[in-house]
């Protein structure tokens, strides 16, 4: 049987960027369906009841859920081409380890970045702490487990195309801050996967513009 | 080399029970440092210079940080006996989704339980809500991935030790409520891992009820 792979998803989201870079690294064909976050499809609330969010890797009518997991079972699933986590047991928990200081780290700070009044410049330097804690971690490396672009690479790129949007609300300098993350952001957009994925900062700008009108900030 | 392996843990953490749990599973010897969570240690801080939090496994010097991955890397090392985690790559995604929802959900609506004053009921419910997704998803196996005993248990059981805690507080009776997690709970003592491991209710309720009285609710 051929795979049939499907993937609930939201072109702005960080999580879903995540697995389409995943998919891509691996050469995997799925059908994308682009979802409505405000009126969410019956298959979207069929396939993940619990959270009721995307993404969702629907793979031959099987659902798995939770981005960091889905990469997990991309390398699992289609294990020849480009190994994504590394083989050694220790290894293996540092990048887990990282990849699960970005999901409990960066999105709820960056939201309050560009969420709140641009007076309030606390979470700007939150999110600068948490960028130069990654950037501690990378140190001289290529990527950040090492020479090959992998887990925490593809679970941390998918903010870059957000920097300018937390830029711009937030007043401040990523670029000039933490001079050696935005390097290697530009190593791993040398990588087809990344670049497909990553979507353009003006089309971001003008979601976040509009989310802020309707929070009363703008 | 012979295996030194360290545990930095505080006794009544649901998330050292985990790790304490998949050590015994594996027949693990282990060196256990109960640490002071107000004055945390030098090992403590040196181990785990990020979140600053136990949990801490050290094997043979180098630490592992955060329970579950911790778990996975006791199953990635020690393979042999009583595995944790199913071979299976759909089977790891269901029990890693599972695990990551009892993180997400049960420790910051279980602290609302016993750290707000009693009238305050909505966290009692909310847990319950909680725990009846996870019932409904144990369903009527024996343990969370049927057969044996394994990860979404010990992700779980040692919130177990606290239902009497959130009962107290909280005004709600989980027995009567949640049957067959109970059920599933009484089956999960039979194993020697878990009666070893989880902490007598009179001791958690002196402890709490001392924080209680620092925040003022008692």
């Amino acid at each position: 049987m051929a795979d049939e792979v499907v993937l609930l998803d939201f072109w702005a989201s960080v999580y879903g960027m995540r697995t389409r870079i995943a998919l891509e690294e691996k050469k995997v064909k799925y059908d994308y369906r682009e979802q409505d976050l405000v009126n969410k499809s019956a298959l979207l609330l069929e396939m993940n009841p619990v959270h009721k969010k995307i993404p969702v890797l629907v793979h031959n009518g099987k659902p798995v859920c939770e981005s960091l997991i889905q990469i997990e079972y991309i390398d699992e699933t289609w294990p020849g081409e480009n190994p994504l986590l590394p083989s050694d047991p220790y290894e293996r928990a540092q990048a887990k380890f990282w990849a699960d200081f970005i999901d409990k780290k960066m999105s709820v700070t960056a939201k309050r970045v560009w969420a709140t009044k641009s007076e309030e410049q606390e979470a700007s330097k939150e999110l600068i702490e948490i960028l130069k804690t990654l950037e501690s971690e990378l140190g001289e490396k290529h990527y950040f487990g090492g020479k090959t672009f992998g887990f925490v690479d593809i679970a941390l790129i998918g903010f870059y195309s957000w920097f300018g949007v937390y830029e711009k609300y937030g007043n401040v300098s990523i670029e000039s801050e933490c001079s050696k993350l935005i390097a290697w952001a530009k190593r791993c957009l040398q990588r087809d996967s990344v670049t497909k994925t990553l979507p353009e900062l003006e089309k971001l700008i003008a979601l976040i513009s509009e989310r802020r009108k309707s929070l009363g900030l703008e």
